[in-house]
This record gives C-alpha cells, structure tokens and sequence, in this order.
C-alpha cells in the first residue's frame, strides 16, 4: 500500500475536494463532548473529551523531539489495556512546565476518573470503575506557560454532563473545531472499508498548521475505527502508514514537542480476529486507514501557515527509501524551493542545490526532473525541448508536483509542503497575543 | 583558539565596524586585476584575477554538496605545487554546465597560461611558463545556464595588461566588488600579525549574502599572506580555522554547489620554516587567520539577503562539539525562530523547540538560556526574576546574542545568523532578471 507516484496525483483536484467538510456521523463505541474552559481571552470550545465507554484498544505514535511535553511523558507511561478517555486541550502545551505540569495531568485524569466511574453507574448494567492511568491526553498551544489545571478541572463535570451515546456530524465539527490552535480550517476525514465481510467505518481529526504562533504548532491526529484490533494490530498498522502520510509532510522543517497521533478501535463490530497486518481480509482497511491518514496530512499542508501552493515533491527510482526520503525532505525544506514556488519561478536550480546539499550519492548524468508532466531534466540535461514560459505558466496554479528521477533503484518517497510566502513571516513574526 | 564564549562578543559594536571597510595595501607577490566582460546586462566588473608572479602555496576547502559545479571538478584536479592564478567570474556558477563547461575551464586556462606566459616573457629575469594546471577558477551566479567561455576568453589579455605589481586599497576594493552577485556590501578584511619576529600580513575578501537570486548564493572567500608556509601546513591552518568561521554561518540552512574558501601565501617574507601548526610561533598568525575568517563570514551573515538582526548562538558546556553544533545550527536553521527575532518577540519557547528537534540527548533539569546577560531559563525553569518586556526591549536592537547553556560538559560551538524577513521572500520569491 503506497502512493502511486508514477501517476501524479490530481492534487489541484485534491485541494477542492480538501475545502468541503466529509460529514462524519456515528461511529459505535465512541463519544464526544466539548466545553469552552476559557483557556482562550476570547470564549471558544478548548476542551474535547472523547470518551469510550466500553473502552477503546488503542496505540499512537509521538514526536520525535528529545524534549517532550509533560502529557507525552504521561501518554509514555500508560500502560493500560483499553483507553476509557482522551482529553485535549488548546491553548496551553503543557510543556517545558516540569513536575507541576505532569501532576496537573494527575489530578485532572483523577477527577475524570471519579466523574466517569460515576457516568458508568448511572448509565450502565455493569458499571466498571474507570480509571485515571485509562486516560490520555493531547495538549498544543503556547509552551512554557503554567497550566491551567483549575480551569480545565472544573470543567470535567460540564463536559461528562454533556456527552452524548449517538455523534453526528455537528459533534465531531465541534471537535475539530475544538483541538484547533491557528489552523484555518477544522480537518476531518472519513473511510468506509471492510474487514472480510465486515463493514467498517474509520474517522479521523487532526489539527496542525505549521509551526504556531505564538510557540509552536502541534500535529495532532486522532483516529477511531468501530473494528475490533488488538493494540498490536494497530500499532503497527499505525507505524506502516505513518511514514508515507504524517511524517511525509513538512511545513518549515520544526518539529512540536507535542506531537501526538493515535488509533482507537471500539471493537463494535465483530470482525474476525486479525493477527498479522498482511492478513488479505486486512487490505481494505490498511488501504482506507492511509487515506485517512494521508487526507488528513495534505489539510494540514494545504491550511499551512500562509501557504498559497500545495507542493508535492516525488523522489521515484532510489537506491534505498531513506535516500528517496532525505532528498525529498531536502527539497521540501528548502527556504529558497519554496520562496521560488511561491514567486511562480521556475527556479529549477534551486532543486538541483537541494539535491546536492541533501549528502545523498546520485548520478548527475541519470538524474530527471519533471514539473507535473513537463520533462525539465533528463538524464542529466537540460531537456531539449524546455521551454520555461510552459513551466512558469504551470507554476501559477495552486497545487505543484515535482518529480526527481533518480534512475538508481526501485524506491520512492512522496513529501508534501507548502510555499514560504511573506504571510508566514507575518504569522510568525508580526503578531503575538 | 576558539572563540571566547564566556564573554558574548559585543556584536552591536562588531556591526558597526562592519559599516566600514578596512583599507588593504600592498601585498608583496600577489597582483589583482579586473575587467567588466559583459557578463551582466548592466556593465560592471565580473572578471578579477589574482595573479602570483612567483606562484603561491595554497590551500582550499570546498562545498560539501554532493553537486558541485565545474570549476570546483577542476580545481580538485589541480595538484602543482604552487599555484600562477586564480580566476573569478561571477554571473554564471558554471553548474550544471556538463562536459560542456568543464571544456570552457580547460580552454580559458589555456589562454591565461598563452598570455601570463607572454607577460613572464617580458616582465621577468627569470621567465617561467605559466601552465594551465597551475590556475584555479571561482565561479558564482546562475546554474544550468551555458558558461559564457567567449565572452571570457576575449577579455583574458585586457585582464593581464591591465595588471600591476603594487596593489593599492583601490583595486582591493574592485576585487571586493568585481565578485559580489547580489551581496549589498563588499566584503574585505586585514589581520597583521608575526611568524617569529617577521610581520606577516594576512588579507581577506568573499562574497555571498544568503542563498541568492535568480538561483543561489555561493560563498567565496580567498585569503592573501606574504608569510611563507607550505600547503600542507596552509591545508592545516584553514582546516582547523574554517570549522568556527566559515561553516558557523548559515543564512537559510541552503548550500551552493560553488562554495570555495582558498588561502595563498606568497612566501615574499621569509620566516622561520614551520612544521607544525602547533609551533609556538605560528600562535599570532593562527590567530590572526581566524580572526580573518570571522570577520569575513560575519560580514557574509549581516549582509544576509533580508538581514535586519545579527544572531550569535553560543552553545556551551556541551558533552561534545558535535552536539553543540547540531544544537547551535538547529536553533540558527529554525525559520520559527528567526521570524520571532525578526518580530522582535522573546519567544524562546521555540528556541526549546529548536534545541529538542536537534536529536542531541540533552537533561532539561540542567538546561539554562540566556539572551545576553539576561537570565530566561536557568537550570531548566524559568528564571525566577524573568521579565518578558526587559527581553524584548533587548530584541530591538540589531544584535542579538543567545545563548544555551547545557551543563553537561566543556564543549562549545558558535553559530551566526541572521533573521528571517519579509524582504528574504521579497528578495526570493518576488524578482526575478
């Protein structure tokens, strides 16, 4: 299951369809609540609490920054078997807030533990005592700032009194709303796939918009499937498709202390039991399971902070896939690729630089570059029919695939950006609350 | 010799100097001269040559791309002993130019090889027939365009006739100036100091000013001395030298295919043979190269395409220098980072971003930041008498000096860079010849 690079992808097309919401209705198993903790000066929702009252097998993957925030430190050490809840907040990213910030998870995960037990006595026939290490947490917004453990506190009863057995689509638009830092545009995805001849739905929010004002943007995904999946079964379906999805994409090369993206499997529906990824039944899933993940990445690229072109940087024919990946990076980093993107000029030294900087062996002589369909590069030449006027003109659209050939080996790697345009310098630069 | 990180270099006070030229005399064996060949619409200066009558040892690092233009293919065939000249042209990095472009090098080196030949003939005692392999090339400017070898080559006997044995502060300056592409201000600089009780001189020029327009900055840098040093021990002193100057700068974490930094001594004073770069006596001249090389690469970053801010990054106390300089780049590489200096905004929580992404193991308990003398993060909390508004008092003015204390062990590093503009994407994205 990867992209197929040799048919570019019809990304203009892509990004029309990424300005309409998929409406995301009931899935079995899971449910949702918001509240606005005033964690913001001015009021909105700040507090999403996904709640699974049966429980949820779950696994997730998180930055790879050697400083983490204090509720990946808490996620780290959950070693339970089914995930009761998880609560996100904005606003504050619970990092660089040392032991305060970690007891602060403590003692809320504790008072979701004493409201939710008391949910499931009222609501169920056989009750069970939820419990505060069945809690996660994501967390983004500013870092270094003291957490707000009272204001989210006290308003775990409000969001446990709220929460419903049956989502719609408003619910989760809230939710998506509700974990949004800068992002422009809530992302939700959704697939329908099978498991042998099982229907089964998966969903998917996430949020991230580059690195954010006023610290740094976080990435956070949350997907949740009514498939029955074993921890181990999701976490390394997880890890098979986050490569090629979340971590293919790039919007100025920073890196979150608090990225955070993880799979919920209610278990609603009894499919039959799956004990390794490559199981056949397993292909329609794993197949759906990327696509929402890999919709979910080009929103986040597509709403990147002050982007005007969505980039797509194909490396094809490598020697080995972390060349294909370096060099993709490389390019898709570059301040002066994407300042050339967002001036519509068809800078092609510029890749040729980025390539070369990347420290990944090529052959000059076997290297092509085509914008789209148009031969730019070819083996090693300048194509004897380029014509930059064609490639300008390409470069004035909204969405920009760029293909490397490196004509080595068999390996691909597909990275996703976005152009660094003067809005990003405003973003980051200009405005700070 | 390594930079003094205890006392942050007053870098406000470094600026301004930098307003100014240093006026570089004569220098005994070395002979400058420039011509306007046409190779920019607008008439200027874009060939200088260097010429060594009675040669120069030399020593040279160049670009660690794995793309590196033609000249720089031919010059790491050059293996004579002394090197005759040294020929820059700007406009046309002679990149991406093939055989094609490698053949023009061969061709113009047999021309100056014909025509200095000629001048030996006449000027000298002792004539010496100048070959082709005794010259190098810099070239800087567009790549994948066709090398303007005629334009060149006709301009060879203009550029040799017009050559004098005594240099003045003038034609330092159109050396300066005939190699600059898109850089605001020449960059020039002198050091004297002792070999013994000989008085060495050691001038400096270069260019490069970010990655630059239409296709990417190249650094240059050559480095005059009348002292007499052997290419080994010239190989060895600019090795040693290089990694604390000229690859301690970064403008836009891009690297050109060109870059050359090259020293060359002329051997007119006759010093103490010298071995050992750890000699006693080569101490003042050791010190005198860097500080050379500093200056330089200083100007090269405050002259950085959009620069309004100077940015020191001192990482200190570090397990090893490997890890300061990962941390050191990864703070100075940061887009994020360098968009709040240029919004003048105490944002150091993304400077705790820049230093977790870097991968370096670092223990947070002991993590202490400073901007200037002024206390943010001490032993991995916020200082307690921190004060955003004295912190972002202290931004507005055009040097900013940060620096990271690690408290791990006695290594340090310093990065230089500047901020992150508007006027960079302006300059980037938005003109184009």
């Amino acid at each position: 299951m990867t992209i197929n690079l040799g048919n570019f992808m019809n990304t203009q097309a892509l990004k029309s369809k990424m300005q309409d919401f998929q409406d995301l209705e009931h899935i079995d198993g899971v449910s949702i609540s918001t509240v606005c903790a005033n964690l913001y000066s001015k009021p909105r929702d700040d507090l999403v609490m996904f709640y699974f009252r049966d429980g949820a097998n779950y696994a997730s993957v998180y930055t790879q920054s050697k400083i983490v925030s204090e509720n990946i430190k808490w996620n780290l050490g959950i070693k339970c078997k089914k995930i009761k809840s998880l609560l996100i907040n904005t606003r504050n990213a619970n990092a660089f807030t040392g032991p305060e910030g970690y007891k602060a998870l403590k003692e809320i995960a504790e008072e979701i533990s004493i409201q939710l037990s008391k949910k499931q006595n009222e609501d169920e026939d056989h009750p069970k005592k939820i419990l505060g290490n069945e809690i996660l947490f994501g967390c983004t917004g500013t870092i270094g700032e003291k957490y707000p453990t009272e204001k989210i506190k006290k308003n775990i009863p409000e969001l446990i009194k709220k929460i419903k057995y049956t989502q719609n689509k408003l619910i989760w638009m809230k939710a998506a709303l509700g974990i949004m830092t800068t992002d422009l545009k809530p992302k939700l995805t959704m697939e329908e796939c099978k498991i042998g001849n099982k229907k089964i739905k998966i969903y998917g929010i996430a949020k991230g918009s580059g690195m954010i004002f006023p610290n740094m943007a976080t990435t956070l995904g949350y997907i949740f499937t009514d498939a029955d999946l074993s921890n181990d079964i999701l976490s390394k379906l997880l890890k098979k498709n986050i490569d090629t999805t979340f971590n293919a994409i790039t919007c100025d090369g920073d890196t979150s202390t608090n990225d955070m993206v993880s799979i919920f499997s209610t278990g609603k529906i009894k499919n039959s039991m799956i004990n390794n990824i490559n199981d056949k039944r397993m292909k329609s899933f794993d197949k759906a399971l990327h696509s929402v993940l890999l919709n979910l990445s080009k929103k986040i690229v597509a709403d990147g902070e002050g982007a005007t072109k969505f980039i797509t940087i194909n490396v094809i024919k490598s020697k080995s896939d972390n060349d294909a990946k370096k060099i993709a990076f490389s390019i898709a980093n570059s301040n002066l690729v994407k300042t050339a993107i967002a001036g519509e000029d068809p800078n092609w030294g510029r890749i040729i630089m980025a390539i070369g900087k990347s420290g990944i062996n090529i052959n000059l002589d076997k290297l092509s570059i085509n914008f789209s369909n148009i031969k730019i590069i070819e083996k090693g030449k300048i194509f004897k029919n380029y014509k930059e006027s064609e490639v300008a003109n390409y470069m004035k659209g909204s969405a920009i695939d760029i293909s490397i050939n490196l004509n080595l080996g068999t390996k691909n790697f597909t990275a996703y950006t976005m152009d660094l345009t003067k809005k990003y310098i405003e973003i980051n630069a200009d405005y700070r609350s």
